[in-house]
Formats: structure tokens, sequence, C-alpha cells
């Protein structure tokens, strides 16, 4: 089986779109998907794009996907953030994350950063050997925070 | 004590860049900082700017700092994203964090992004008490995952 990894165009996001839906589903949040292709369109290939995307193809095929992006280090500079690693449902197990995988190092490295960063589920086991294994280190001792759009709401109106 | 927060401009970089030192060493990495000013005002300031930097300034001193910029989420789009919030060690408990930390709000409630977020270490409690009394959740479950330069190079190594 021949997988190919290419950067994704303005006119791959339909599938891409569907393979994020298709890991809401599968991580039981089937209503937190609320951008569009529209969105992915506009904010990927606009004047400045706010991400670049991978895809793996099989039997031209687009059966996985990688999201990434840059962010700013206050002690290294830029870094490249890895958002998203999705590989469709049927197809796993078969080598195609690893080649998305590679394919997003692959990418930090040729853009001269100095980090490659993401984030990863506690129980999600597998993936924390593999992404140890593959010479990254889990800061089990940092968390995420996040304010959505209800929280940013209140506080602001707390402000006013 | 009148604290007014602004936008910094590419000439405070010297300041922000001694508050980032100051962090570090507080934090026992005082050789982490490999960024210099220039780096921060190239960054920061030329055609598309990496990131947006508020500082905070009492009787026209710059005591604090906060770094911000846009991430992309394949869930609710763009993103928020607070980097660093540092306050001068002589400073604290004056409440210029907390002003900062509003100017960070203020600013993806103004940019119409539907989520803002940051991490932080477990070990401290006051500021994780302080987020979630905002209105922010602390997704513990969800970790960091890093790759430094050696680990791409390692990697790199081994893939060709």
């Amino acid at each position: 089986m021949e997988i190919s990894v290419r950067k994704a165009e303005a006119i791959d996001m339909p599938k891409v779109l569907a393979l994020i839906k298709e890991l809401a589903i599968f991580e039981k949040e089937p209503d937190a998907v609320k951008i569009s292709v529209q969105d992915l369109q506009n904010h990927g290939y606009g004047a400045t794009p706010m991400f670049t995307c991978f895809i793996a193809e099989v039997a031209s095929n687009i059966v996985g996907a990688a999201l990434v992006y840059f962010r700013f280090s206050t002690w290294v500079g830029p870094t490249v953030h890895l958002e998203d690693l999705i590989v469709q449902e049927s197809m796993r197990r078969k080598g195609i994350g690893e080649k998305l995988y590679a394919a997003v190092i692959r990418y930090g490295h040729l853009q001269g950063v100095k980090r490659i960063e993401w984030n990863v589920i506690d129980w999600n086991e597998g993936a924390i050997k593999f992404y140890e294994n593959s010479g990254a280190k889990v800061l089990s001792d940092w968390s995420v925070v996040q304010m959505d759009e209800t929280g940013i709401s209140n506080y602001i109106e707390k402000l006013d």
C-alpha cells in the first residue's frame, strides 16, 4: 500500500473537515466542530494563512491530515505547533500516522524552529509511548487552560 | 498606584526581554532564554507579526508584560494563546497581573475568537484558582508534548 503525503490545497478542505468531524464523533463530541469548509479555506489559504495542512493519500483518497501553525516562545522564538493529526478510522495501524508525523517534524526542521509541540490526552498511552520513542518529551506537570466564548463574555461583562 | 496597560512597541523589547529573563531565573532556568531583543523586534514588529505584546507601566516604568498570538483550532477556528504573563518580582501582588490578564481577555473578545488558552504548571495553585475564578477551565487530563532542537535533529537523521 503506497502512502503519499503532500501539502493540502484549499480544494482539499471538504475532506479535511470530514476527517475533523470523524475524530470529534470518535471523541464523543459530535457537536464540537463549529467551523465550516469556508472557514478552513479562508483561514488557511488567504493573504496570511493561519495554518499549514498536510494530507496523506492512498490510491488518491485522502485518508489522513495533520494541521500545523507557528507559535512564538519567549525562550526559543518561533516554534511549530501540531494542532491535529487525524487518520481515518478504517485506515489506522497502517503507518499513515507515522508518515504524517514525519512530514510535520521535517517541516519544523526545514523552517528552522527550535521546538515542535502539541498536546496529548493523558490516557492515550499508545500515543505517549510513540511520542517518547520519537524523541519528544511529555511535560506532565503542565496543564492546558481554556476560556471559552461564554467564559470570555461573562468575564468581560464583569469588567465593565 | 496607577497601573496603565498598553500595547508594546518595538522600542520596549529590551525591557520585555529583561522581564522574560527575570522569570527564567526565578524558574531556575537562567540559560533557557535563547532569544535576543532583535529576535523579539523582528518577529513581533515585521511585515507579519508573530505576536502581540501588552505591557503594564507604573510611573512610566515597564513592570509587567503579556505576550499573545493567534492559534487555529480545528473545532472553533482562530483562538488567542497567552504565551507568557510576567510581573516584575518586586511589583507582584499589586493587581498588575490582573490588569494584564484583563487586557488579554479584552483583546481576545475584540478579535472575536471563541477561545483563549494558555498553559499552567500543576503546582501553581494560586494561578489555577485565579484562572478558575475568572471562568477558565483547567484541562488537567491534557499534557504538553515538546520535541526540542536536538530531538528534531535526531529524529530527522533516523528518517534519512
